[in-house]
């Protein structure tokens, strides 16, 4: 078994740490800005230092490969991202390249034997936090392969064509060939060049913690849909109008929820996620009875009958009336579960048995470019233990020894993939 | 008993729609806009061809005055105001300074006897829309006679430091010194000059159209208080976040919402109103569970003692934690009820005896300049009924007739008050 070094995972930590430092601990480093081409500097004069071949495709991603013994094999390839939400923590996809190149540095360092060449790889725009939609650029080199009902959410040209969410006038097109990061499309990731994908990420929930565990061999991404429920009441003045006359959007919303929360738990499925995350109050003034309310829910679970039954229970708010208010239950998106390879699941969980890291089966929650590289080619996915279970935040931690052990788990579960 | 003349109300109403006309039945006309200009304009016309003489004080209120038989005899005023809400209608305020021109006519017109100067006021920025808080200008002109806990909101230097929440540049007081009718602070609303002030406004509520009635005979303004409500709990990611470990601030405040309404409504005052207009949630994103929700309630009944049980409910909220969250109650607001002049009161129902018209007793649970002028001088208030209760909107309306209705109503009764 060999191991990745805690030093260098340390240090490289701290220094991409430092490419948009938010001031309190974390990170806002948003794809193709400043503080995201440092990151990519970083990384390419790292992956130079040890003889990788640096290669960019039409959407900025990048690819660092070292050449294996087999002229014939396809690359494996070790995937993140190195973009952050606003206020984000240093370890949300990050924690991903960096292992990839310290698996890459490791290899060369311990002249490890592989046939294959070995990639480690940075995907565009994962967050979506600047330029709209998350995993945009997977999305996009992924999009024919995906099922129909996804791929018409990532066409390129509405990607290119995607507006700054801070200026509302920059496209994502534009930004990227402004970025210097743009290259040639035939770079792109696809299953004749590629064997397999590997993607380490951070849990981004409590599980292992709680189980006193550092890494999880993630199985699958959770099959999930989005819908918006909205109310359509009567705006009348707060002081004026009578209770019994009144049709309260914002009354019926808070009953709503406080219903979804009883039905929903009565199904006794304790793996079972569902969030009322954004809700939307028209007028929204103090003294004004609200006319209109309207509020998302984002339910995840890998069993589809389970998912139907919750989404029936959503669809059931469209018949009786809540404070006289008229319901309408409009459908968002929906993905199915996405499956990851067994065999290649056989291989992470082999290597933290074998390296007697403490791990677990564990499923991902949340959605990751892996979900859509699965569809083109065997991928699969390695958890590193979030503190707390918190991401999408300063406060986002993961130890540098759990990283590293995740990191030692990748390693050598390439290893095995290239043994094949 | 003297009666106001439909086609010239109908007249006036139709003019005054132009000014700021939005195109769906209803208008904007902020204070000190040029549509507010437009407004004052064609009441300075119409006030000067039947001889009055207008001024204006330093916060632009104007007061169009015909002189009395009686030379030491002081000014009985009605008063109302000009600008509107953003998409508000055609009823709201304008009604008041319509109502007071066309008693100044008919009085001219008619002949009528009077040893008291007749004023028709136009208080300046009453719905606060541009520059908040609403009721600015009687607040400031008031200020030395209210309570100090309101007094404190309406300080002059804060009042003209208002930004506009359009531009958030322009201060209330540059706006005043462009607008062409800043005039002298002597000219402002005072006992020694003023022996009476009534206020004739659009009801805003359901219950006199609901009773088959024309017009209110208003005895109070309802007293309130106005509280926020906070929860924090943690964010964390919607789709990696198993249930049992969530602090969802969301759902607490959804809870809360319907303890709220559950609990006061067992307090059984069917007249008690209680609101809540305004929520925020953050980060409010679908995909994340909010770590911070807060929201407005607003609460208005007569009876301080019925305000009081109602705010240990709102408080008592500060107690259990709902949904693992933290809560916080603060106060925002209150007022006491106030009770309009007795005197005043018995001519307005004196006044809709003789008249015939269909009227009853009722209070106001809106805000009105009245309620500050109500420390200052004896005041009162008439309300003309609102066709479905329905204000701050296009659709707001009330028939010609009952504008008329209400006018005469309020012309009996100054020429009443004018008998003293």
């Amino acid at each position: 078994m060999y191991r990745c070094s805690l030093e260098k995972m340390s240090d490289k930590i701290r220094t991409f740490s430092k490419f948009g430092d938010a001031g309190h601990g974390g990170i806002t480093r948003y794809s193709l800005s400043d503080e995201a081409k440092q990151a990519r500097e970083y990384y390419t004069e790292k992956m130079k230092k040890i003889g990788a071949t640096i290669e960019m495709d039409d959407f900025a991603n990048m690819y660092a490969t070292l050449p294996g013994s087999d002229p014939n094999a396809k690359r494996i390839v070790m995937a993140s991202h190195v973009d952050s939400v606003k206020n984000g923590g240093n370890y949300d996809g990050i924690l991903g390249v960096i292992s990839a190149m310290e698996v890459l540095e490791t290899v060369v360092a311990e002249k490890i034997p592989h046939k294959h060449p070995l990639t480690a790889m940075i995907w565009t725009n994962e967050e979506g936090s600047l330029y709209p939609p998350a995993m945009m650029c997977s999305g996009v080199v992924c999009n024919e392969y995906l099922p129909e009902g996804i791929a018409k959410n990532f066409k390129e040209e509405n990607m290119l064509a995607s507006k700054s969410v801070l200026d509302r006038t920059t496209t994502f097109g534009e930004a990227l060939e402004k970025s210097g990061y743009k290259g040639a499309k035939e770079n792109r990731l696809s299953p004749d060049k590629y064997e397999a994908m590997f993607e380490l990420h951070i849990e981004q929930g409590p599980i292992l913690e709680n189980a006193g565990l550092d890494v999880g061999v993630v199985t699958c991404v959770l099959g999930m849909f989005n819908t918006r429920v909205k109310f359509y009441g009567q705006a009348a003045h707060a002081g004026t109008f009578p209770m019994e006359y009144r049709q309260d959007a914002l009354y019926a919303a808070a009953q709503a929820i406080c219903y979804l929360h009883e039905e929903i738990d009565k199904l006794g499925h304790p793996e079972l996620v569902y969030t009322t995350g954004e809700i939307v109050a028209h007028p929204c003034v103090h003294t004004v009875i609200p006319d209109y309310v309207d509020f998302s829910i984002d339910v995840r679970h890998e069993d589809p009958e389970v998912l139907k039954k919750v989404y029936q229970i959503v669809r059931g708010l469209d018949g009786p009336e809540l404070a006289k208010c008229r319901c309408e239950v409009v459908d968002q998106w929906n993905r199915d579960t996405v499956y990851f390879d067994k065999k290649l699941v056989g291989y992470v969980k082999q290597a933290a048995e074998e390296l007697g890291s403490k791990h677990q089966y564990i499923n991902s929650g949340a959605g990751h470019d892996a979900q859509f590289a699965a569809y083109v080619l065997p991928t699969t996915m390695i958890f590193a233990s979030s503190e707390k279970g918190l991401s999408h935040c300063e406060p986002e931690h993961t130890s540098d020894e759990v990283c590293t052990e995740s990191a030692s788990v990748l390693l050598n579960a390439v290893l095995k993939c290239d043994m094949e």
